[in-house]
């Protein structure tokens, strides 16, 4: 099952194959996406309609019947069940306690001199967020974006999901969108809904923000819209890294290595371990679980394609193999857990010692499961408040802080060649 | 000079034209940078020093001479005289000052029942900052980029940048350089420069983020790396929106307007005020002004396309008018400015009063220069040591915490079809 993979040997081999699990977005995809992008500027409502009965078999006739009713919405409440609510509120209530810390505050800084400065936090007006339809439907996921949407202060959150002929969103979504508060839902998806709220219609807003996952068509829309609006990151298929010593629990790894297995025939599953024994025990749980499982060709082909232990010498080199590869997810099953936190640079998320599995942080722990993918974790975050907010600057200077700034400002500004930039401080201090 | 828009009639009109000043990005540039990006995939160095011959008319045949030397650099430190360079350290000072604020702090939460969550705060590892060629060199946009980077604690912050057939760099870009620590610089430039540091060759390294500005060759190759590294906005041209009330200089008004005017034909200069005579007023200060600055032919031609007057009834209004087309730069030149603090929401950098002119801010006044255009102050902020950092969530949990939460997040998990997430907890508390 696993394979011990030789990081002497083959280490950048196991990188690159580890950053290289996205699908490259063919040209075809990509213009059939900038089509409908052309299509739905030119006839906004119209072009929407025609997309859903073409693609979804959604036969909407009545731009109107874009918007999920309070109703409908009700009516998902009651058939998800009072125990289900309960859980939605419970994890609302967790995700809340753990994001509320990210919560900035504008401030300002005042020199002796009468200069005052600062920083505007703003959260952002509008946002959308776009939920997946089918089957593998996750209102995990609209808690991970609404509650710290909503921490940050948007004003407009919407969901853009796409639905059958039926007609109908999944219950679980509603009964999610109800707990968080969504101001609108609207029953489009796909690359034409991307575009309808990342330039507007008659019945969608434009936004300023477009978040959350989709198939290739959703994310190239989002892609080429950016700038027009923002998006979140790039996410690619999903991984967990395992560092565990001689002490780990090789029945706990199996089952968390597996946990990320399952999500997709790309995801990754990596032990990085000190000891050789311990990776022939993981591998007879792994047998020993997998006969009660029930995604076991995904989980297979995953480890067996993009899965391995890699076996070092030491924790210290354990967590540079880890930084290394800048997992989503990175398990760290050792004694004393908590005094690795300084040896980590690049992680998603950390799920510190046995009692934390990362299917914990997916639903109830509180913090956020939209995280870095495929080694993006050296420059990405885990998704959070501060993104749906913008920071503005503001400054005021009195006139004679102005002035002992004047001859230098008038020097740096003609040495860049940009004579009314010099004029502009100049004027302040001709003589009338 | 300024037309007075009518801002009931063509308020849209003005927005569209406003946010669609930037330059499209033609299928024959992006075909052409899509090929360089190859090659250098596959020829790294070699590949970088055909295209700096080629377009650069830099004779390169041996990749070591991308290095500055040392020496080249204490050579520019001496060019531009100790003078400039005291303006250099002074302006670093005043960017620090400011900028030290926005160092975040990682931080843990605990709860009663032995739960312990937080999020690390680290700065990136590799950063690569762009410096344009060419006449237009900024040595402030260096110290702009490099101050914050450098607070966020990013360990390896290098410069790329052309050279022409002599093979120098910009003394002044050298002294900057220099007096912000830039650890390499490297003489590429155009993207084929890009290409190197996202992909890493022998002698560029593989950075994390690539920041800075560029023509549409390097913002291209910028955004076809998007998701490899992470990229700084995308920046288009520049612009300046004005508040004033009737009792405004119209001397400074008419100054700041062109300052930006001043940087590009494509630049918006905007007056937004309740009086009528001051527009007035601000036209005959135009044409004085005009009469002895340089680059009349750039401010009348982006005035006459992008300029104009709003008259507003109220200054409610006038930031209502503000806050939809969300300028770069916000100038507020009315009694009592700090008081509309409140009134603002989508601004780049926000300047206050009759003494704190815009061209302040882009040299020494601490904030940065670096800012959203074209109305994307909606979604972006301001350059920040944000921009320099990523955020790792961890958590903590013990056994007893995670059986309290044992069969919500099974049953979450199971209504989500995936029972490797349940059986992931499940195992914790089988017996043995």
């Amino acid at each position: 099952m696993l394979k011990v993979l030789d990081f002497k040997g083959n280490f950048d081999d196991i990188a690159v194959k580890f950053s290289s699990r996205k699908a490259d977005i063919s040209k075809q995809v990509n213009d059939s996406v900038n089509d409908i992008l052309e299509d739905v500027k030119k006839n906004g409502d119209k072009a929407l309609m025609k997309y859903c009965r073409k693609f979804d078999g959604f036969m909407i006739d009545n731009p109107k019947d874009f918007v999920v009713t309070k109703q409908e919405i009700l009516d998902g409440v009651s058939e998800v069940g009072k125990d289900f609510m309960r859980i939605l509120e419970r994890t609302k209530q967790q995700i809340t306690e753990f994001h509320k810390n990210q919560v900035d505050k504008s401030w300002s800084m005042y020199k002796g001199n009468g200069v005052m400065m600062g920083q505007l936090v703003r959260g952002l007006e509008k946002v959308a967020l776009y939920v997946p339809g089918g089957t593998a439907t996750y209102p995990s996921t609209v808690l991970m974006n609404a509650v710290p949407a909503k921490l940050a202060g948007v004003k407009n959150l919407i969901i853009i999901t796409p639905v059958k002929a039926d007609g109908k969103v999944n219950p679980t979504i509603l009964a999610a969108a109800y707990v968080c508060g969504i101001d609108t839902i609207y029953k489009v998806g796909g690359a034409q809904a991307i575009a309808g709220v990342a330039m507007g219609t008659n019945t969608l807003p434009k936004v300023d923000k477009i978040v959350g996952p989709g198939n290739i068509y959703v994310a190239t829309a989002k892609k080429n819209c950016y700038g027009m609006v923002d998006i979140d990151m790039v996410a690619g298929p999903s991984e967990i890294l395992i560092v565990a010593d001689e002490k780990a629990n090789p029945k706990y790894i199996a089952a968390d290595l597996m946990s990320q297995a399952e999500h997709d025939k790309l995801a990754s599953a990596i032990l990085v371990t000190t000891s050789s024994s311990l990776v022939e025990k993981v591998n007879q749980e792994l047998i020993r679980q997998l006969s009660y499982l029930s995604r076991t060709d995904i989980i297979k082909e995953s480890i067996e394609n993009y899965g391995g232990a890699i076996i070092v010498e030491s924790l210290k080199e354990a967590f540079e193999v880890s930084n290394y590869l800048a997992p989503e997810h990175l398990e760290v099953l050792v004694e004393n857990p908590m005094n690795t936190l300084p040896l980590i640079q690049n992680a998603g998320s950390i799920f510190l010692g046995e009692y934390t599995p990362e299917p914990l942080g997916d639903y109830m722990s509180g913090t956020n499961h939209v995280l870095p993918t495929g080694g993006t974790a050296k420059f990405y975050s885990a998704l959070g408040v501060y993104d749906f907010v913008k920071y503005s600057s503001y400054s005021y200077y009195p006139k004679a802080v102005l002035e002992t700034f004047q001859d230098d400002v008038i020097k740096f500004a003609k040495l860049e060649g940009l004579d009314a930039h010099a004029n502009s401080v100049a004027v302040r201090f001709e003589e009338e």
